[in-house]
């Protein structure tokens, strides 16, 4: 399954940065290929001062040998060695009409003494983060979501939407990061799901990842805005930076377990604001996606 | 104590503001007062787009009541009652050629089921934060220091400053956030000092932080400066927003206790970039600051 995976992400990475540079039009991903030093690596992508995007990495990562203490207390194991590998991506448009999307999908599994797998399973999902919201677009990126799941299990959008709710969910501005989407966690192997079951549930939404994302940027790209929009998108993607530097979890392990600092902290948007209590008008639009954040919402 | 340091911390809130009123000579704080639902409150002074504060916050608070959860676990209590008090300042020149700069004293006292004081400290500290290093505008805020440190214990600077060059650490880039300074806490009275004379000290270092904050603003706010020193200041800024999000624990600690946010994040800079993987040219000054701070310097 490993190989499996990792040929899947490898695969999808080409796909993925191939029709974003297509849709920007100017900038290019700039790779780099970095090694970790207890065993593995991974390949990060990046694209600057785009046409379209002004800032985004589309990274894969492929890492192995002993768990990392901060594991071994999480999984209350002694000791242990994994393997873990997934395609993490975030993308910052310019336009403040276009929304921010985040998407990781990644495969993990721990072993016995003798090499043999004692546990598997995938994690991941996909959430967008509006500065101006169309409801039209959070609509559209849930239904191919939904559509993604449905085509596995009929309960799984519902229950990896609230999940993603319930995650990106910035508890010290009691407010969500974004419109939310899928986030799952743990899928291992069961009676009704085997892990190959579980593989083809991936693969299927990260295949859908481009539908749901590229029509919306091709919709908004357009739209002339003025520096007032551009200013609070900045100071939009604090809360943005405020939710990946206190609570993800992703981030913060990688922070805290040697992890490669500039392919982790990609995520953070090129040109951030942060102005002291500041609440856009009674009425206005911004103040419309601010109510909209303080209470998830069925968009489908 | 408590009523002597907090009138103390009153006075000097407005000894400071009032001085970088006068600095800056076009900006004026603008003043929150607010109130902590489970017992105290705080007055909160902001600044900003002055002439030549960009940001910056200098508040007083003083909070009782039940211990919160954190604080439990970190003492090993089960229960109890608390008063803190406190002035944090944080300062954001316009220039990059004028340091950030960052200051907290604070005192707390924790009370047994009869309201009896069981444990009382003092704790603080300032730290500077340069763009580009005039070695001797550390070498002036450190022996500013020194002295306040010197007239009580001629070992308290040494220590102080080691402290502060351990806790301002960004671990996860392996540098220091800026040139350090001063870092103490849990100053508690002993055989050889009493808590008189702890508030003594704490107010020797506060009365003397003007004075090595305002000879370095003044030097350097006049110098002209280039788009290009401006980004490398906002670039370094983001070491810093890093720094209070994901390590500090003043910042952390009033996050989950649902401090008064915009009171706490008011320490954020006003504008940020994240470059992804860059590295100033060799032999630049910008390069020569990023050495420094790989390797705590003795300044004095």
């Amino acid at each position: 399954m490993k190989e499996q995976f990792y040929a899947y992400i490898q695969n999808l990475q080409d796909t993925i940065t191939s029709k974003l540079e297509e849709v920007d039009g100017k900038a290019r991903f700039r790779e780099d290929i970095w090694e970790r030093a207890e065993g593995g690596g991974g390949r990060t992508r990046v694209i600057e001062n785009g046409e379209v995007f002004e800032k985004g990495g589309v990274n894969i990562s492929a890492v192995h040998g002993e768990l990392p203490e901060l594991l071994r207390k999480q999984f209350g194991v002694a000791h242990g060695n994994f393997f873990a590998c997934g395609l993490s991506l975030v993308i910052h448009p310019k336009s403040p009409f276009v929304p921010t999307v985040h998407a990781n999908w990644r495969y993990f599994e721990m072993y016995n003494g003798d090499g043999e797998i004692v546990t598997q399973w995938f994690g991941g999902g996909q959430d967008l983060t509006p500065y101006y919201l169309f409801d039209e677009d959070a609509v559209h990126f849930h239904s191919v979501c939904k559509k993604a799941c449905d085509a596995h299990n009929n309960e799984f959008y519902t229950k990896f939407k609230k999940t993603c709710d319930e995650y990106f969910w910035n508890s010290h501005r009691d407010e969500a990061r974004g419109v939310g989407g899928l986030f799952f966690d743990y899928l291992k192997e069961t009676e009704e799901f085997s892990i190959q079951n579980r593989f083809d549930f991936v693969a299927e939404v990260g295949n859908s990842f481009l539908n749901s994302y590229v029509p919306i940027v091709e919709k908004r790209k357009k739209i002339t805005y003025t520096q007032e929009h551009k200013d609070w998108q900045e100071v939009r993607r604090g809360r943005y930076v405020e939710f990946n530097l206190v609570h993800d979890r992703g981030t913060l392990f990688g922070l805290k377990t040697n992890g490669r600092i500039e392919s982790i902290l990609m995520s953070l948007p090129p040109v951030v604001q942060w102005k002291y209590d500041y609440h856009p008008s009674e009425g206005s639009e911004e103040e419309r996606l601010t109510k909209i954040l303080k209470e998830p919402k069925d968009w489908v």
